[in-house]
């Protein structure tokens, strides 16, 4: 395994445990270092869940799954594998999930459409499905409230370290728990979610509406990050709400005003931990906040940070503390969107590079250089055409990343 | 400069002389050694014009004015500067083109909207207008037809090696020739052609029909390659024909039967220069054919390579000989095109590493790791839905890329 990214939190995060929601890791010996590798989570009756998943064509086929069975009731249990992706496994790894899902559902006496699964690690190779099966007893057996900092390692995998957090919200006088952990270091490309994110939380709010509530929080959080823009075959986020805190007033609308907490406090909980993938994206030395304004619409300047933030060239800029801004005139240029190019405006932090169009003489380089050896760097850039802006993050692209990818996997 | 690229051909090309084709090169010292990096053309009256351009939003002056003057009037000259790029240069860099095709125009007793003009190198420096006035007079009297060699080193940027060709078209009984120069090796993603390009022809076809022919080949070959999915602000073909060969039928339609073998070798010489781009891709240490068959059309076809030429994922296992075909997996689902995910079959040149959407458990892997140890490999994929099929070209993702953008421009 690398080196711990520099950008890793001190000491761990206090997961809190949830209401109505039980977890045990295992290994079933898809890492090669025995390592825990196989989460079991447990959910009360009548947990409302909510989705999102890759837009790849190659959906793996755990994602097939959860896309099939979201809607169709509550959920009781999710699994998760580590060190095998399941995707392009053709009958076999459709069958496994199938019997997987049977099994824990025979278990925990409720029917297969209330059994989530998802997983992570390489493409292409089959999983013999007793491999998993055997372990699900011990897995049941050994289910417990407090074994969130357990599952977020377990579901790393070219991960440097394990990434989780809890919030509290409040409804009125109530205070509800929400607790995620997530996944997630190369492939990393913003659509939709690109990684695995699992999040919990006790209050009582029906599918439909914290289907709503994640999508909105996506657009913020997961939907703008970018490590190396490949998109993964196993994207999943799930959401799900126990509903062991009953509400004062039931909620009945996403836009119910008791939710205003709940939702920051949601949103909060996914920055953080979409966050925490960049942070720990393959290779990465520096941490890069992209910003666009003067935008024609959102869309637009969100399409323009990210061009800014996939590009190779920009990214081995920043890796090399170079202050080559032309390199994010080229980024601009190719994301194709309505700009007005005689009021284009380069920043990087606090130093104005280009404005109205042309380079700034009088730019202090050695300041600039210097700035760009921070770990945490920012661009702004503004292209003069209206009022919307985004912001995405990305890190840089360095030997650590080709040392990584050129070696994962024999 | 970097070590010359292990895929440089053995010797130069020998470039043959075009009639009414005279050049010439000079140091303006745009380039920090010296080097030539101005170019000046000059074609005899009539010669007809045909161009392609980057789709950037952050077009240069000189891209800007090519494409204004395009379809005007027949071309007389075409200058050309390397190292800077006169892009993201405001007023002054639109000044500069202005100043620049008049001093060239009065001197050839021509209309400024007959000289072309294009820059690649550095983006976001003004370039004094003297620096190229001033030599200008000198580059005039040394005209000679005898100087595509030099002029083919005179347009490199991060190239390590140059590069030409020349093809020998037949009309009937009379010979005409097509000499083409390119430069490129990093900023290069196939939209439109990602380089400099100029073809120059002693055929009589009008500017019309030259268009025509331009565009059919360009799909064939420039918009196919790629070395890491950047677009430059700059990229620019431009094919002139002089007319000093007359043919014996006029031609009149880019269908005429006369024009099949001007289009063959045409579209050869782009081919040609297109690959001697990628081979000389920065940090290249493989050249990699990507074919995508079995697709519904051929943009699905082509849009299905290009995600597998470009993904990162990919290009770094290339680089580091492992058969991890799940990433090449990866890349055909981020494309988003229609596939049949049952029907899947991804092959390591002879090897099949995946048929019928699953692994193929009988594959000898040490033979397959033997072969990614080629300098060329052959990745083709078949995504199993329909007949139409699409060829790119790129080239592996190595430490070297990043020593050479972390570095460029201090």
């Amino acid at each position: 395994m690398s080196t711990k990214s520099i950008f890793a939190p001190q000491k761990s995060a206090n997961i809190l445990p949830v209401n109505g929601v039980q977890l045990s890791v295992i290994s079933c010996n898809l890492k090669s270092d025995s390592k825990p590798d196989l989460m079991l989570v447990n959910m009360s009756e009548g947990t409302a869940v909510a989705g999102l998943f890759t837009q790849s064509a190659t959906t793996a086929a755990p994602v097939d799954w959860c896309k099939k069975i979201l809607n169709q009731s509550d959920a009781r249990a999710l699994i998760v594998h580590a060190g095998n992706a399941n995707a392009c496994t053709g009958k076999n790894g459709t069958e496994l999930v199938k019997e997987t899902t049977k099994f824990v559902a025979t278990l925990l006496d409720c029917h297969k459409n209330q059994v989530y699964m998802a997983g992570t690690g390489i493409i292409g190779q089959i999983i013999p499905a007793y491999q998993i099966i055997n372990k699900i007893d011990e897995l049941f057996n050994n289910l417990t409230d407090d074994a969130f900092e357990l599952a977020s390692n377990c579901i790393m995998t070219t991960d440097t370290y394990s990434k989780g957090i809890s919030k509290i919200a409040k409804f009125g006088e109530q205070n509800v728990i929400i607790s995620g952990i997530a996944k997630g270091s190369g492939m990393i490309a913003p659509d939709m979610a690109t990684m695995l994110c699992f999040i919990f939380t006790d209050a009582k709010i029906n599918s439909e509406i914290i289907q709503k509530l994640l999508n909105r929080a996506n657009v913020k959080t997961f939907a703008n990050i970018n490590v190396d823009s490949d998109t993964s075959t196993n994207d999943t986020i799930l959401l799900f709400a126990t509903g062991k805190i009953d509400l004062e007033q039931p909620i009945t609308s996403e836009n119910d005003l008791q939710l205003e907490d709940f939702e920051k406090k949601l949103t909060e909980v996914m920055l953080y931990l979409a966050l925490q993938i960049v942070k720990d994206g393959e290779g990465i030395s520096k941490f890069i906040t992209v910003n666009c304004s003067g935008a024609k619409d959102e869309n637009d300047a969100r399409a323009i940070a990210l061009s800014i933030a996939e590009s190779p060239l920009v990214k081995t800029a920043m890796a090399g503390n170079s202050p080559n801004w032309g390199r994010i005139i080229m980024a601009i240029g190719k994301a194709k969107r309505d700009i007005n190019k005689k009021k284009l405006k380069v920043q990087f932090g606090p130093y104005v590079m280009a404005i109205n169009g042309g380079p700034v003489p009088t730019v202090d380089m050695d300041a600039v250089k210097k700035y760009l050896t921070c770990k945490e760097i920012y661009i702004f850039v503004d292209v003069g055409i209206g009022q919307r802006s985004s912001t995405v993050w990305t890190c840089d692209l360095t030997h650590a990343y080709i040392d990584i990818n050129a070696d994962y996997k024999s």
